[in-house]
């Protein structure tokens, strides 16, 4: 006997970010039946073009009748993605189903739900995405009381306290190091790979100890590198080094005196945990993947309550 | 009578920079007969081309058999350039004709002395062509005991005590600005022209006085420009004062407690005497290219005098 498509796919998790979106068709008990990505991103794509991706992506599960709900997260959600969902204000909880923006669809067999983003008043601040990695960590952790980092092209510091988002802030170091990196006159200087992780941590820790150490230092790349035979990898992770020990250095209030999960893609994670690491701190790892994943399983679990 | 040229250009003085190139036709007494400039840098030439453009330039000018004397500054004697004019190591006085490199020219009515950089072995770094305009300064003010503030791509601030530079340092703002302007996120924030001086003003104050501020401001030029309607002016004036006032908060041991000048082009200058301003300093002003030019007259005396 065939399965029958509904029997399968109970729902789809999409994390729809900037450059790539991400989906997993989903059981009713919350297994993964399959996971697929692209790189049709929000940058990418027109917003009338959304609907065509996911239907050719679940064309072989699509329900015969009834409508699919498809929980989506991240830059979809914003102005220029798909549907605007308006960012909810701070302090809140991660937004949950309820706020989420119910987008019409030509098709009925869909019924698409994309998450707000989050944003904060003083200091201004956004977030998309991330608010729904926060979920997947207050599920799994409903006590914790600490600091959440979310490393990336922008950091994300977020403060977490029963449940609820306090305040965050964002830092664009990973992004300073590509466009520096591939832009400047560093490019000379700094390789596009290879790692020195002595001289990583040197750099670090200088940054982090005295946040005017990244302006006086950077110019010294391109001068080691005419004048001291300085390699492209040890000029690369010193220039990393610099950057994320200037983030640390102004991220103090968030990391100085809590505990500190870090939701992030394994190499870069591995930064930020060696950078604390030379601070004292022992932060928690958990992979963004995962967390993404468990924060779309946590708002369609209310989808079902509500 | 027609004029002999040999009678009129008695040598020449050439600035040969990355992206430009700027040559003056020099009499007897020092004054300008005739200027000339280029987009030939550095950059864009190779080593065999520098001749042909000095003499397509000179073509009415050259002695019918003596050699011309031109003397250059500037990345024309990088290791890149036309001919390695090795750095002179700090502390020493902004090298003279004597220490300049004799390039070897096919048409012996060139005699081509490129003038050297200057090297520092700690904390690394280097110039080239801002030792020629320091020379400029001390020319004028042979007693001057204070700082130069040498604004552009890569600033140079530089201590000068009896005509002999002391520590340098090099700060990356400039091409900060650009880069992240043009590259990074903030680039459908930050405008490419306009000026908001208050804006400036503010973010560098902020910038200054608390040196992990631009780390922690950098985002909300985006946020601010999706949530709350910053203007492209704002942003773009936001960004340099950060920028500006990090550097600022970097270099305060070269300006805070000695008279500054500022040698630059007037916009960029005119945002380096804000800033200083803004600390309660009074920065003298020169124009560069006239510094410049007063400190290839002062080398060229020199080689009369040899």
């Amino acid at each position: 006997m065939s399965q029958t498509p509904d029997q399968t796919t109970a729902w789809v998790a999409v994390d729809w970010g900037t450059t790539h979106m991400r989906l997993w068709r989903m059981a009713t008990d919350g297994t993964v039946l399959g996971c697929q990505s692209c790189n049709k991103g929000m940058g990418q794509i027109e917003p009338h073009a959304y609907e065509g991706i996911l239907l050719d992506m679940l064309a072989d599960h699509l329900p015969p009748s009834a409508a699919l709900d498809v929980v989506v997260c991240g830059m979809a959600g914003s102005r220029q993605g798909w549907a605007e969902a308006p960012y909810a204000p701070t302090p809140c909880a991660p937004p949950s189903i309820e706020q989420a923006t119910l987008v019409p669809t030509d098709d009925p067999r869909l019924r698409v739900h994309i998450l707000p983003g989050v944003k904060q008043v003083d200091p201004i601040d956004v977030m998309r995405g991330e608010e729904t990695q926060i979920r997947g960590v207050t599920a799994r952790m409903p006590d914790y009381d600490g600091v959440i980092c979310l490393p990336g092209t922008h950091t994300k510091w977020v403060r977490i306290k029963q449940g609820q988002i306090g305040e965050f802030a964002t830092f664009m170091s990973g992004e300073l190091f590509t466009v520096i990196g591939q832009h400047s006159v560093l490019r000379h200087s700094v390789g596009t790979s290879g790692w020195d992780r002595d001289a990583f941590r040197t750099a670090c820790q200088g940054a982090t100890d005295d946040a005017t150490f990244l302006m006086r230092s950077l110019f010294g790349l391109r001068a080691g590198s005419l004048l001291a035979d300085l390699s492209p990898e040890a000029a690369r992770a010193t220039l990393s080094g610099l950057l994320l020990g200037a983030e640390l250095a102004a991220a103090r209030s968030f990391w100085g005196d809590r505990d500190v999960t870090i939701v992030g893609e394994s190499t870069l994670s591995q930064a930020y945990g060696d950078a604390l690491a030379l601070q004292g701190m022992t932060p928690q790892m958990m992979d963004d993947e995962e967390t993404t994943l468990n924060g779309l399983r946590d708002a369609y679990a209310q989808l079902l309550e509500s």
